[in-house]
């Protein structure tokens, strides 16, 4: 009378999606020490197996010099020896990491002696839509299995050889400590078709995270049934108070914006209070200069820029809402800290944004009215970051507001459950 | 050069819907005092404004009873002046419940000092969509407001001249409150274009919440950019372990599908072991009937029911996945509670999954592998509820996996931010 999920449709992207499911299933119940087996085996195979890594990594990289790839490019898509260890290194990390699941969340003994425990439990189905570095392949297959949930991976067309010889090591591993190897796939198909039907999934596949490039995540967002996880869009502010010091202003600014420019929570847009613009201007602009950072600037910071080391461009509207990831940075005089909140409110993408006061009042006020997943008092943007925040390790950084919000560690790849236990207890 | 969200779309929904995200800005930082006050002031503005509500709700019936509306529908659109009392007596409930916003919910110090904490903030815009019953709308814009939330609903075109009145008497009694009005609005338009427009309105409306039928949720699901939430269809089931005791069994059984048929909790398919089906099974046909339930059974039910008192039907693969909502159970023998187990798997719709058992390790077993929203042991179907679960209130029962699951309570209508507080503290 009953079967397992019928696996009679003939689409590969769907039958992938049910053996997913079929598998998310063994694993839920699993205790840690199981999950942790089959992520040691994974760190050793992927040792025992680099030169069938490598090797297929490199037919990768002699394509990507054909199509005439940026070296930046290439150096993300390039798998050495070393960096098969540092990765095989990541997993054992996850190993060491608590276990989300089974921990209870809330519970309590209702008035009519019910006992409640809220608890928590896999997903189920993640799948992972990136783009070029396969270390996302393994990193993203860890974090799912810790968590008891199966992953659908979406690489890009870029690394197909190296996440096929990836997940080809994976699925042994996790086979041989006796797990179901399809907890980890790569989604069939190369089209963009196999894509579209990974996001109609809904019921099988039970979140889809994107990472990449806002383009990618846009596609998601709009096309997607499954409930999808935005991350990674990072449009970040350094709010320079009236009252701040100034050493410490230049010193976050900087590292904001040049410590490392190509990430998300790097920082995008300077704004700076009226009255401290004439004390912190003339060393930001300088310092900025010496980061090689180009300022867009509007026309109040624009009067400061000639006396300068700067290299200065005119902003225009379209500055305030560019994420650069580059040496550049837009900035801009407001009137107040209100001000400066409701140019965040129009421009930010939610990510991170930075204050720099010594007042009391100003720092509260600033945390209160902003709404994004990070606001840092006198700190640098870029701490918003899951290793930072000690969650050991990151699927990425969600930027919307539900499920999961800021950097995502194991405990947000998980749901809950509730448990409800009586004695034959009935409604009245 | 920064002026708040522009307001020039042309559509009445998208400026609505900046304006509600405008509202939302206000009521973010609020305290809970100023929000309770606003709570307050609608419960008095519902008790002194009745007659006007009770008026505007005649020309909804009368229009109903024209269309040929059904008793219960027309039931459960009519606000009574008792009816009207008791929706501002569920008002002043609210106020007594505790504020999840400015909630710490982790914390701690990061190795270089920085000071993480991770606070609940308000969701931002909650869409409602729902259908007939007007006390919906009170309900779901007290809960919004209470959590910081500004709302959007879009309630039925039966109960338009209700919903006009009521919100009219909400937004005079926030703005009295010297709250903004705009924190309370009625979707404008009639048409399902007004629909579509606010399920395409990403990053303006940051949930929605589709309350009614399946066809309704199906279509805000498919349709929606916005993320959503699904609330309420529930196919749940009771299993009757091999080790039960039969009076327990019977009086949960009944309760689950009896009590109350027409809601999402309540049972929809009885499963019963094997082993004990011979001892359990003429009991509960007759109690069943004795109920007025009739039973859509597999052959091996259907091999006990000629010797009940109860009505019998074949039932057909389409029963296991129907919620009759009505006074029909679906019923089957199982092999093992694994067997009972994957049935739930393929047929459930993730709701509330009941076992009767004395069996320790059976309850165990079945608390481990189903994987609803609740898993009831010794207990009825009928207790998954927000009031019941202790919560006070509840914006509807959670389906899905993402953000929040079961009864959703206040703290289900909240996101969080991190704050994170240096001395100057930047990245090395």
């Amino acid at each position: 009378m009953t079967t397992l999920s019928p696996h009679d449709s003939k689409s590969p992207v769907i039958q992938a999606a049910h053996r997913a499911k079929d598998a998310a299933a063994v694993l839920a119940p699993l205790p840690r020490a199981k999950k942790d087996e089959a992520l040691l085996a994974i760190a050793d195979a992927l040792e025992a197996r680099t030169a069938e890594i490598v090797e297929a990594n490199a037919k990768d990289v002699a394509k990507a010099r054909e199509a005439g790839t940026s070296d930046a490019l290439i150096d993300r898509l390039t798998l050495t020896p070393e960096r098969v260890r540092a990765i095989a290194s990541d997993v054992r990390d996850v190993v060491a990491l608590p276990d989300p699941v089974g921990e209870v969340v809330r519970g309590s003994t209702l008035p009519n002696g019910l006992d409640l425990r809220q608890v928590r439990v896999p997903l189920g189905v993640v799948g992972i839509i990136y783009e070029a570095r396969p270390n996302v392949t393994v990193d993203a297959a860890a974090l799912c299995l810790k968590s008891g949930n199966a992953v659908l991976l979406r690489g890009s067309a870029s690394a197909y050889e190296s996440n096929t010889a990836l997940v080809r090591v994976l699925r042994d591993a996790v086979d041989g400590a006796g797990l179901p190897a399809d907890a980890v796939q790569l989604v069939p198909g190369e089209s963009r078709e196999s894509v579209r039907e990974l996001m109609r999934a809904r019921g099988l596949v039970d979140v889809l995270i994107p990472r990449g490039g806002a383009s990618l995540i846009q596609t998601v967002v709009n096309e997607s049934t499954v409930p999808v996880i935005e991350t990674g869009t990072g449009n970040c502010h350094v709010y320079i108070d009236a009252q701040a010091d100034i050493d410490t202003a230049v010193d976050v600014l900087i590292n904001s914006k040049a410590q490392r420019p190509s990430v998300c929570n790097a920082a995008e847009t300077l704004l700076v209070h009226q009255d401290i613009a004439a004390e912190f201007l003339p060393r930001a602009l300088d310092a900025l200069a010496d980061a090689g950072v180009t300022v867009h600037a509007d026309a109040r910071v624009m009067a400061y820029a000639k006396e300068s080391r700067a290299t200065v461009v005119e902003a225009t509207e379209e500055d305030w809402e560019t994420e650069y990831l580059s040496y550049d940075i837009a900035a801009a005089v407001v009137d107040s800290l209100d001000k400066a909140v409701e140019h965040i409110r129009r421009w930010s993408s939610g990510h991170t944004e930075a204050i720099v006061t010594t007042s009391q009042q100003a720092a509260r006020r600033f945390t209160q009215l902003v709404d994004s997943t990070t606001v840092a008092v006198n700190a640098s943007t870029r701490f918003t970051d899951g290793g930072q925040f000690g969650f050991g390790a990151e699927i990425g950084i969600s930027t919307q507001k539900l499920h999961a919000r800021g950097p995502m560690g194991l405990p947000e790849l998980t749901s809950t459950k509730y448990i409800l236990t009586g004695d034959g207890h009935i409604r009245g």
